[in-house]
């Protein structure tokens, strides 16, 4: 990590020492914002952003985020969750609480194709993904070079179908080993086992060269050159055991005409990929997704 | 007005004769969104819909958006109303309440150039601008006959420079007559004097056919064609005394190349401002929008 | 038809009333651009736009719009068209020769949902579609008052699967008596049998509500709603027996998030669905548009 | 450079080894195009892409841009440049001819902030911008590391106003060192001398960080946000000695909201200027750029 990013990293952990994060879900019914703002303000703490949404008001789910300074908050924090308990228990929540200075460990699988890898340490580099990027795992050697450069430990573990058992075996230890929070396929060519995803809930972001749900599975520029379509998409979304059906974070597109043949809309879709992705991975380390059933909540 | 319309209008109301906003703008300090939440959940009011903001968090200005269902909301609302202001008066409160299916008044201001106005009465015939348009003003004749069609009243006030005020006069009297709410300049091409503006602050939309503030003033597609300009835009914004300087509601552009003309700017740009124009003023009927100094917040 | 839809149509016919366009298709070779542009030199045409498209530059094929102004092309008109024979039949093309004066008559067919008929209607009125539209044929009453008011007859022909054939029959009919050119589909809820289609090839345009090959078939917002998609859109593309595949013209797409319920989307979708749909109708009365196999080529 | 860029550069070469382009530039009359499709098909070269422009197609200006592939292209380049020269003069052109596979050379000004800077580097890693950079000139030493790392050479200069002279004269040692084609200012914050200008005519390129002609010198984001604007954007532009004149090439935005403060537009924008720069840039080394007057035709 270079002396700028150290500086970027120091000064957000100071100017945020002080913040923290819920993020709730619950059913809907009368009464839930009065008492965490209640809460919040016999705690001292002064709410700086508050996302709601109610899916169905006759009955239906509530989810709020909701982000507040509170002076000495690291003292305080663990009383703060401790008597945020019996409002979360009345009101039958699922809830996270956030330190906003704790910074997620994360790791990246990538396969041949380097762009998206690529953007999200461009972000990196540049201060606007702060995240501790932990380790980079791949299944072929071509970003090493880039990757080390940056003073990020790189794996090279060869993967193929048959040795998918011990090649996620070993990631996982990786993964352990290094406290992973969230892990970004940013183009890893590879196919998960429903093992090792059931074990990352919500934690595995992955990148699809298309706009799903046109052009699920292999080869999606190829078949889009194919059928004439006059845009190129990608879309991010949690990894499920259902391949490229899990619950989508975002999508993005870009004009192609007849003159884009399919290298040229790769190019084009390479561009889309990155961003789409490299914005998920920011909503998710600020704590802005919220998973329900099979779709998320973006705050 | 035609059936279709009367049963949009008629099946909304029906959906949100217990529905209700507070448009609220106040200093920041802790407390106000527990107090807020509190009072409506001690009137029995359900939260549906609730957006804040608070510019500069150490000691600056709060805003908040609440939308939310109440039974029997007719007869519960004007103690709502009067059982509130103690807390506004607490809070320092600016604060508006809102019946959502009381339908805004609205005049609409036209000069030759038909696309804004036709674009407003076109979301209006399919019931996705909800409010009563209770007239139409021109200074020229052009509009009267797809105005009279929809049997929407059409006033032809013709204007110059020189008889401003008694123009001026003539429009306050028909805008009292039909209890005007809010004013739409359509691409209305006449100076209102500072006297009819205060007369209605934070009450008249005005569309600008450029991307503000880049070519204030006249002619601003001809401008842009000199320039040389890869893209055109509109601005939507309250009017101030200040021409073309009142607080931005909605901008958009298009892009153009060297291919297009004069002539081409402008055809493309009046797609953008029929679309901004008609976000803006959807917005606005909505209770979207505060006003803050000379800025909007438009959540 | 207006007053100002009279002028704008006479001074259109006035300004081209010199310029014509060839629309060329054949296999690539040496040589094709040399011979026609120095065949409008020797009959001093003078070109003012020209598109050209190599598809696979070895052996494939060779696309070219060319536009031109010529003196007295009333009279030389048919000339050129004998005279161009012998170039066309030496490179083995596929053309087409048209005046731009000679409006196309259109045929709108719709059901129940207007929005896609009074976009054109829209565009109709204010000159920026400029063409004959002929005549509009819908399976219900809605429309008629909207369609009759602009003084373009309006036909009631109730449709069902049952009697699809006499439908057709009585619909060809009418298509012959006003020499229709171009069937636009906006919103039109019935199959047409390959028999129809096949009389009309790449003469039928519809748009379909979501971003082609994502949701082929019914209810596409409804099923766009249950997979989360973070984006909506809306397809043109001509008609061909095969529904929903035919060669895809234009495509947009709108942000929806999740707030947005599933009658927000189709709110959001049918703004794109109009100017989709009213792009690919002004390209095709522009000429702008070849058919390839299953794609459009669009100059 | 490393040996994906290496392989990139050496099959692009190999690919393009016959192709060559014509830009055209002459005062509109008949026969142009007959005569240069003519001349190209004598000389056994077969069109690959052709586009023409005339601006007032009434006594105006023409513009040509026409790529071709010729077999043997090294040994009959410069036949085809001598036999041109006579059509040339009948026609009064202002013309370049360009072999594909010969790439430019670029020096790239940077001051402190390195996004642009970066974005470049990473299209030109990931063999998109095909170009040699030369160098890097800063009058910071920030970004040495990351460009050194590419094994591009990187040059410190300090520069204020008073070294003007000196520094300039130092920089244009440099490019007539490096026989530099381009200079691109990736966010150089230093003012240009009209001298230094005048010797490098549309060959430098320049990121302004707003939606020209608006914001036009200092600090445009902050004025941005003081202004309320909904959009922040981005203008690339050939550097001409009327400061944030210059003939635009590209420009584009992204939008904002209440929430977003200053430093928010700024990141939002920087994504945009990247974008903005990296698309002025490949287009001018694609040769599709032709300036007319102080506007940019771009095919």
């Amino acid at each position: 990590m270079n002396k700028y990013m150290q500086g970027k990293i120091h000064s957000f952990k100071e100017e945020n020492e002080n913040r923290a994060r819920f993020l709730i879900k619950c059913p809907d019914q009368p009464g839930i914002v009065a008492a965490v703002s209640e809460f919040l303000f016999q705690h001292e703490a002064n709410i700086v952003a508050s996302d709601q949404y109610t899916l169905d008001p006759q009955g239906g789910q509530f989810f709020m985020r909701i982000e507040f300074e509170c002076p000495n908050l690291k003292e305080k924090g663990p009383f703060l969750e401790k008597d945020f308990s019996p409002i979360a228990e009345k009101f039958s929540m699922e809830w996270k609480f956030m330190y906003v200075s704790d910074l997620k460990n994360v790791a990246i699988f990538v396969s041949k194709e380097p762009h998206c890898l690529l953007e999200l340490l461009w972000e990196y580099q540049s201060g606007d993904l702060l995240a501790n990027i932990s380790l980079v795992i791949s299944n072929h050697e071509t970003s090493r070079e880039m990757v080390e450069s940056l003073g990020i430990p790189f794996y090279y573990i060869p993967a193929n179908k048959d040795t998918r058992k011990q090649v996620e075996e070993e990631q996982k230890q990786l993964l352990e080993k290094y406290e992973i929070d969230l892990i970004v396929l940013a183009r890893y060519m590879q196919i998960l086992t429903n093992n090792f995803v059931d074990n990352f809930k919500n934690q595995i972001i992955n990148i699809h060269h298309s706009f799903l749900p046109a052009f699920v599975g292999a080869k999606p520029y190829e078949r889009a050159y194919r059928r004439g379509v006059k845009m190129v998409g990608a879309t991010s979304h949690y990894v499920t055991s259902d391949l490229d059906e899990g619950p989508i974070i975002e999508q993005d597109i870009g004009r192609v005409d007849h003159r884009d043949n399919e290298k040229d809309m790769k190019k084009i879709g390479q561009a889309i990929e990155r961003s789409v992705l490299a914005r998920a991975v920011k909503w998710h380390l600020d704590d802005r997704i919220i998973v329900h059933e099979n779709k998320t909540i973006v705050f």
